[in-house]
């Protein structure tokens, strides 16, 4: 027990933080030390977060009465991170932040895709982009690390090994999205008499996830053209990347590529079968896990590839992505605290 | 078009509401003269009812600026229409109420189950309960008449016949319920990620309607016991209705008595059928209609019944019946406006 | 009653057929004479259709007992009409086949689309196809209709003035559709523990309805990059239409472009709005409804254009413009029996 | 990894046999050996239960195929391991029957409930009846174990404690219940247009599973009147049990009761609040895990106390419990594998 890693969580009343609380508490490594909501002070975790009644008992502090510990996860709503990472810098050994305040490593990058000045430019350096498939040695050796914006995700994880290969020409990137990727505040938009049953096309032309996107891939943001549309699913997230390719490639040499990058990432699963009712990636069987499933068809006679990247957002979206990271950051083995398999039917 | 009448709505930008200005936007012998919402001033109706897009313009007024007409509806939220009830009754000749406020005629039952004091105790007596099936004649003659609950109105007309032969010694009233029930203002509660997928059973053992139903069956309410709970549905209400009855009676019987009562009805529906997938009432085929769909059977050697109701609780349940209320007031046939057949599937 | 045409419907067991008869048992000036079904002739037709239950008593015949009619709706599976189509065009004076056999005026286009010799190839020049937006004037004249594809009417309606316009250069068609554009016969796929809360893309890279897309729209089908995924729906579809245009076109010109070809439209909607949750096209508020509903977006700075298509793949998509057509054809107001607004909310 | 127990699993194709082959894959003490299915012989368990994928590969063979193993588990349908036990008791030491042969220990009970008599009655008397919560010292003894009914564990549970108290004088049953208790078999009443937002009372009066209820708790069947409805849900049971109590209990002795039979239980939860959305209990939050979780409300000045109890069919209800019993009867820590804590949102 003693050798056991002290983490803590700032912002834990959010959908990130309650997966981040419900991982963490089946991690064998480490201990939950504290989780902090300044609007929830005193009750206990289950009171918000209802799955965890009968887990160890957790009662919110305020971020103000954290103690010292190894690894600190910020939750908190975006651009709140960046307001304290100094004070939170000296509170913990390792920092890993889930919002989008540390995704980019310039302040240009930054206010181009959020609009403002962003406020602690010093740290931005510090922070390891926190997607392992694509940057798992730095990870390693990170003391910060960002986490990954949940749609960015659903679609980087897919497209990586393409467009390292120099295949991608353009993209039409079409996301089909739940409810609680914009998190748990109500409003009008997420009244459920309005939001259920809708198919809303919340970003037509735009999202702010493109700047990850366009970062992570390599690709100029003007050939990416993205649309989502929110359905009525609570988790997850399928991305259709309409893919036109640069030179005439075949089905088995997009199974080839695919396997040269990703055949021993534990969390990536190529989804392609040839009869089946889950024929391609799919998000519902992922709810709960770490996975990102990757289905592909090939246009015949044209240079068009259909990627379909399948996840769950508060999971390799968000939480999980941050537990593998921490994994990595402590010298665990990666799949700690993942093994979730997803279930069926669901 | 000169002879048609004049309606106007006080509270339009609610569910209720909405729903009167598609009914009456159809209806051939009225017309919609002005929709109020205080906090919508100016704004179309199309802005809050979507689906009213393409249909004559209507812009929201201020109660303040309504002119006399000939039928006021008012759709406000409960405890509103007492307040004003003098004023309006001077604006209209003829008033129907959706709310709660006016449904009981004595002070002493509105205060039982509403917990307050009313405020305009002198005009309790002059509202007749809107429920044709039960009150069609008093209703044809009166001026003023009060909307239904919609969970009443589910249990109501399912067990009204059984409870005028006195057939009744017992009810355990099992609810199951939408979300456009609770109204168009967001919540915690209604927010889609905890929304979606519930069974919350947010009334366990008491509900303000149980006034209307012990009134209109005369069943003391100590032998009503109900329950309700939650579905992820916007539209539609499932009463179970456990009937413990008082002798010995055959399905046969109880047909019976459903043809005796309901033969001539234009809204009820007999469903009790020995095959194919929809058997007993279902509201899912009833969204936008104005039927009650009524199912039984009989569990043999007790003395339970069990009775299944079936509404659209935004039209039986409320607008709809309202609308059929005005038709007879008004001397139209009864169901002008009210035709809709219903969708298969859904 | 004399002066009403006759109609009769084969096939009317199927969803299609189902929605036939909702429409025509609400319309003023024809009467439904016979609906015919193999597998259950003598049954009623809400013991099959639930929601017909109480409206006027049709018993299904077998299509061998069809008596002669003024209009003659088929609603087979695909690939019926054709075997006995020589046959039915004695029985009728006009007939309206919403099936696929009829849609293309060559056996050629069909072969390619269908892959299968037609069977009555000296028919398919007799059709017209049916989709009043684009070929209001010669179905009026027309005695040969054919149906419509509900995926194409989808895509159709919302690109036609853009391609007479001659503006596009590329199409990415991305559809969100749901379970009942796939009939009414259960199968593995349509298990509900295993289609409820999918999100399968059962056709990544192509569909037949491209065939009437290219067709309509005059463009090349190799410029036309199709997908389409399966929602927890049970109605209804979402195209979105990522158009590459060959030209720099404003929003405004894109609007005005959409006034000067359907100002006049019956059941076509542009709905772009700045604020309110509804601000672009969405089917759940068309459920029932003979819209089409287009939304539209700009990408700044690039070419693409993101047209959002709604419709009710029922109705738009199949019976409702299959009727809408037969009021054409028979010199009825264009849109009798079909001017249900839609329910909000839903 | 020697001295892991061999397991394994007859009729691996069913929701229930998927479920096994997850828990068992990530249980520590057990190897997975041989699953099978007749009608899958040679096909990869992740090609029926998709959830599966990338884990380790295993192959459906045919019954006949198996080999000796420690535990078996038999997840066939009803009516099939009655067939076979005597060959199948030779394979395995301990046999875990998840179907309803082995539920009565009498053939008179059995021939009562299902209607046909027992083809292997002599085995009747050597199965336990596999709820911990009520057998736990016999299931531990036991060789042969049978499963429990999901409808009739989901009120098993809950009223046990009050039954045992003697406290119950009547109840009134009304589940509701989701599509994957009816299995993966597709039917016309499973097909999605149908199935999706059903509210079907398919068991209006009467279910096998009264049986099991009436057995465990000690109360005469005839005290039971059960109701059970369908939604569109997939996983999932809510049982609102409607008990009439025949003495004067309170809300706080009803607490203490459950506290004196449950406080030690590791899958019972007593969620009771005063705030919060998920103040009683809840199905949505249990998918994947083996909790029931039990929530209560006191009518007051009558005698009924409504019992909301919530349980995952396939885990509580079905695979969970058996793996339960296993870890029972095999000395194993009575949580191993089952630690799944639910997602929230969901």
């Amino acid at each position: 027990m003693d050798s056991k890693l002290k983490v803590s969580i700032i912002g834990a009343s959010g959908y990130g933080g309650g997966e981040l609380i419900r991982l963490l508490l089946n991690h064998p490594y480490v201990e939950l030390n504290q989780i902090t909501s300044e609007s929830n002070v005193g009750k206990y975790a289950h009171s918000i977060h209802p799955n965890l009644r009968g887990q160890k008992l957790l009662q919110f502090v305020s971020a103000g009465d954290l103690e010292h510990c190894d690894v600190l996860f910020l939750a908190m709503p975006h651009g709140k991170a960046q307001l304290s990472i100094e004070k939170y810098s000296k509170l913990a050994d390792k920092i890993i932040d889930l919002s989008a305040d540390f995704r980019f490593s310039s302040k240009e990058d930054y206010k181009k895709w959020y609009g403002e000045e962003h406020l602690a430019p010093e740290f931005l350096s510090k922070f390891v982009y926190g997607l392992p498939e694509i940057h798992r040695e730095e990870i390693k050796k990170a003391k910060y690390v960002s986490g990954v914006g949940c749609n960015a995700t659903s679609v980087n994880i897919p497209l990586y090994p393409l467009a390292k290969e120099g295949l991608i020409d353009m993209l039409v990137l079409d996301l089909k999205v739940s409810s609680s990727e914009a998190g748990n505040k109500a409003s009008e938009a997420s009244h459920h008499p309005e939001r259920a049953n809708c198919l809303r096309t919340f970003a037509p032309v735009f999202h702010r996830h493109c700047g990850e996107i366009s970062k992570e891939l390599g690709i100029s943001s003007d050939k990416i053209h993205f649309t989502a549309t929110a359905l009525d699913m609570v988790r997850g997230i399928l991305s259709t990347s309409h893919v036109f390719l640069n030179k005439d490639v075949s089905e088995k040499d997009i199974r080839a590529i695919y396997r040269k990058y990703y055949s021993n990432e534990p969390f990536v699963r190529i989804v392609k079968d040839n009869q089946g009712i889950y024929r391609l990636s799919e998000p519902k069987i992922l709810a709960g896990t770490n996975y990102c499933d990757i289905g592909f068809e090939k246009e015949e006679g044209t240079n068009r590839l259909v990627v379909i990247g399948a996840i769950d957002n508060l999971m390799k979206g968000a939480s999980g992505t941050a537990v593998q990271c921490m994994n990595l950051m402590c010298g665990f083995e990666e799949k700690t605290a993942l093994g979730f398999i997803g279930l069926h039917p669901i």
